[in-house]
């Protein structure tokens, strides 16, 4: 496994899942979004407060590559990592099995920042997480 | 707008929305999904029919740029052309704000098929769509 | 079928069915929560739009009796009557299959109202909804 | 707090949240589902392996009482009483927020069982569960 700054151990849900008995596809970002919302937590921010404070974070962008299909009640690991490139965030997300660590999911994030809903160039996010 | 060969109205819920008051990331891709199987149906198919006979379509990458959002009660116009490469069925799908016709997003889904179980060459669904 | 002052025709969808290839349970109340709203939109009114000038309706009771379950893609009639009972809005609503009509849901939803963030009598969404 | 034979601790997630910045009603019936399905696993059963034996458990009445609204990234204890009454299972779900105890949400869940698509006495998931 690749090294990542931000790594949470998830489950899968039985409503999660499809007829075809596998996590539907969209679940997937939902998953992603809610590690998003974790890493922040763990250094003590959170989208609803900035967004109370007039910051929004937008994607702008998102690009999944489904490996394995993921079932119900299936742990899995969901790991993060985050840049910036000028006004966008990019976080390359991965999930992998917990039981094999087979990669499930490869996923890339990008975000940009709206400051009172005007697009801003990222400065205020970038140090809020301090990132340069 | 471009030509496709496929489309239709469909309308946001407020129950897709988050609590930035706009469509929540995900749900595009319920709207994505949905607009295919419509696409089928139109077809006189159904991938559900097809599962219960043995053949499942998998997608295997998925890429969104989010234009604009979408709001509650939202009207908009989901629209979709497919192509085959090979193994992979390649739909590019596109919504449009109803109002003025604005992109709201613009996705590249790529998916394979599964024969009892085991990746296909592509050759049945290929068959079933019309697709060369 | 009994009379209601509200019907509209919706469609399954199949991310709404789970493994077991039927409508998951929560979904049903996603149905009935985007009847009510579209009967308000018949009526030229919004929660979202009450929402911003700080009147909320927030639900405080729900039963609901699964009569027939829906499979992926079908089509059912959604139907809605309201009465008012001192501060409390109370929903009857029910879906039938479009195909035969067979009942599938049969649901009481009890709404209260807030204005302002304060529970209110129900005054001001009385007025709105045309209740006495 | 009552007492109960099965307690979990949940969070809700902010993708869970609609425009008001809470839980939207629908997503309760998830936690409930889920957490009778992690009572399930803690007694070594699974509602995904019975159906593929043949046995599915269906929902047939639900009766929810919204008490206090639950917000993003807000944890949670979810509870769980069940006893049979013939061919039906009552599930009493409580949810209690977890900084101070608070009652959330009011549950009785009823659920009926199928076996080989027929409705049954019930005999089967008493004996798998446990129950009398």
């Amino acid at each position: 496994m690749k090294q990542y700054v931000f790594k949470i151990i998830m489950e899968t849900r039985d409503y999660e899942c499809d007829s075809q008995g596998v996590v539907n596809n969209a679940n997937y970002l939902h998953y992603l979004e809610y590690t998003r919302h974790k890493w922040l937590q763990s250094r003590g921010e959170s989208f609803q407060q900035w967004h109370n404070e007039g910051i929004d974070v937008m994607l702008s962008e998102v690009k999944l590559k489904y490996k394995t299909p993921l079932y119900g009640q299936e742990e899995f690991v969901s790991c993060l990592n985050v840049r910036r490139e000028g006004a966008r965030f990019i976080f390359e997300q991965d999930l992998y099995r917990r039981s094999d660590l087979k990669l499930c999911l490869q996923a890339t994030v990008t975000a940009v920042s709206l400051v009172k809903k005007r697009l801003s160039k990222g400065d205020e996010v970038a140090y809020l997480l301090g990132l340069e």
